[in-house]
């Protein structure tokens, strides 16, 4: 069997909403060989989560997708689904899975299309790039789409940066985050948003961390989200005042970020749990590096 | 007497409303220096512009207040101005006028600010940083600006990009053209932005120069503006079948500008001067490469 890893993803980054998007050191697996024929579809570390082991499986459908799309016929296929990234925690779990689809039909179907191919299908599928974006490419990327393409540019993150993942015990559905956004905004809030997007992308490359909480600061779904994660302004607070050069609520959320150095992980993460151990509902804290390589076929 | 020197400046860049902006080589001048008393105020190459050379002169006014700021006495001084940007076009005449009067109150004062000092003190003034942080920082800059400060990076250009300046015959004041524009803005228009804004920025610094067009589409101001700026939507398609990597409105307009390379700078000039001259209203262009170090004291 193949067997592919997908990074979780962490789209918006605060201002940079549906656009900006950092790919993290976790992984869902896929292993996956042809048949004869029919769909066998075995889900590991299964839990509580209800993952579809026949041809709903959003897996297995993106697959079965690619090959109509290219034209040819799906074969039979055995999969094994094996995932760490939470489901419905705005960790970009549905892009990992849409992202192992399109690897895995694209291997088997002997398409070989590009990363870069692979990526403009995989933002149209999803309608915005900015997690499939990173799970594909690696890294923290930018990107942007319109009706006819994406066009996207990886960017460069400081090495000596991690990021504090605090995830909540309750599950955010994504539909439920996006229908809490307002139709209309304030243009003075719109312009608040692309200037700190702007400033998001000009102080990563150039290593200006410190520009870092200005920068994630954001107007068009954050304070409208924050009805939805009890604690999110709390803990956005603690983490300021434990060192964290910016934080943000990660895609849809519920799962909130911090920006901070490697040299502070430590400290970080004993303040913020027992912060954390200190506030309702359950929250467990992971530090991350990014993965700067994205989703890629390994051995074994 | 000293001199000092201000860069044109182009702020907006498309997508970057209120935030992005670049300087060209094309120059105010000032000459300054301490008298007794009083205020004497001589204005070169007046044409028709009403520059008032008494104590209502922008950069007399903007000195005075410099003073008043820091708690001196404001000398008597004369002053010579000498502008070569051209007024009302958005192209920054007026940033340029309050970045010279604060240098040569910096210089008098014996302040000595720094420029990054003088930075935070003009956006202040003027209220958005897109104009005032090139003009005195030089090249292309990326700022936002909260209640209690301004952050902003310098990012680079490459080398070989040259921008096609084209100045109409007629004024734009920056008022009228704020005015026209709503106070609310779709969410997805809000979301357009930033995404360009972002990707404009990366594009920039990483050379992506095929991705400005996108990066600088606008839905924030241009689309309201187009009324005030009759050409300026043939403008941008005769650019762009041209060759110009991206086109957008500089500042309140109505001066646009094109993105070129400069290996096709002269013949881009030759078919825009043609068909510029094929359209209602006068348009002056010029090709301009940006001013890497920004406002300075010059010898002489």
């Amino acid at each position: 069997m193949k067997h592919i890893i997908v990074p979780a993803t962490s789209a918006n980054m605060g201002s940079g909403f549906d656009s900006i998007g950092i790919a993290f050191q976790k992984y869902n697996h896929l292993w996956f060989v042809e048949m004869e024929s029919g769909a066998e579809i075995l889900v590991n570390r299964k839990h509580d989560l209800k993952i579809p082991v026949d041809k709903t499986n959003l897996i297995y459908k993106t697959m079965a997708n690619f090959f109509k799309m290219v034209g040819k016929p799906m074969p039979g296929v055995r999969l094994i689904q094996e995932d760490y990234i939470p489901h419905t925690r705005g960790l970009g779990s549905s892009a990992a899975c849409i992202v192992a689809g399109l690897m895995a039909a694209n291997d088997l179907s002997g398409c070989h299309y590009s990363r870069e191919k692979l990526a403009q299908i995989a933002a149209k599928i999803e309608g915005h790039p900015d997690n499939s974006n990173p799970a594909i490419l690696g890294g923290m990327v930018v990107g942007a789409l319109d009706d006819k393409e994406m066009r996207h540019v990886k960017i460069d993150i400081p090495e000596y940066l991690s990021f504090a993942i605090m995830v909540p015990d309750f599950p955010l559905e994504t539909s439920k985050s996006r229908g809490i956004l307002p139709y209309t905004v304030l243009r003075k809030d719109a312009i608040f948003n692309s200037s700190r997007a702007a400033l998001l992308v000009a102080s990563m490359i150039t290593g200006n961390i410190d520009n870092l909480k200005m920068a994630m600061d954001d107007r068009l779904h954050q304070p409208y989200r924050m009805s939805l994660v009890p604690g999110m302004t709390d803990i956005f607070e603690a983490a300021d005042k434990f060192g964290a050069k910016g934080s943000y609520l990660s895609g849809a959320g519920p799962t909130l970020v911090s920006v901070i150095t490697d040299d502070m992980a430590d400290e970080f993460a004993i303040k913020m749990n027992t912060y954390l151990s200190s506030i309702p509902n359950e929250w467990h804290l992971e530090i991350l590096k990014p993965d700067l390589e994205g989703a890629r076929i390994v051995e074994g």
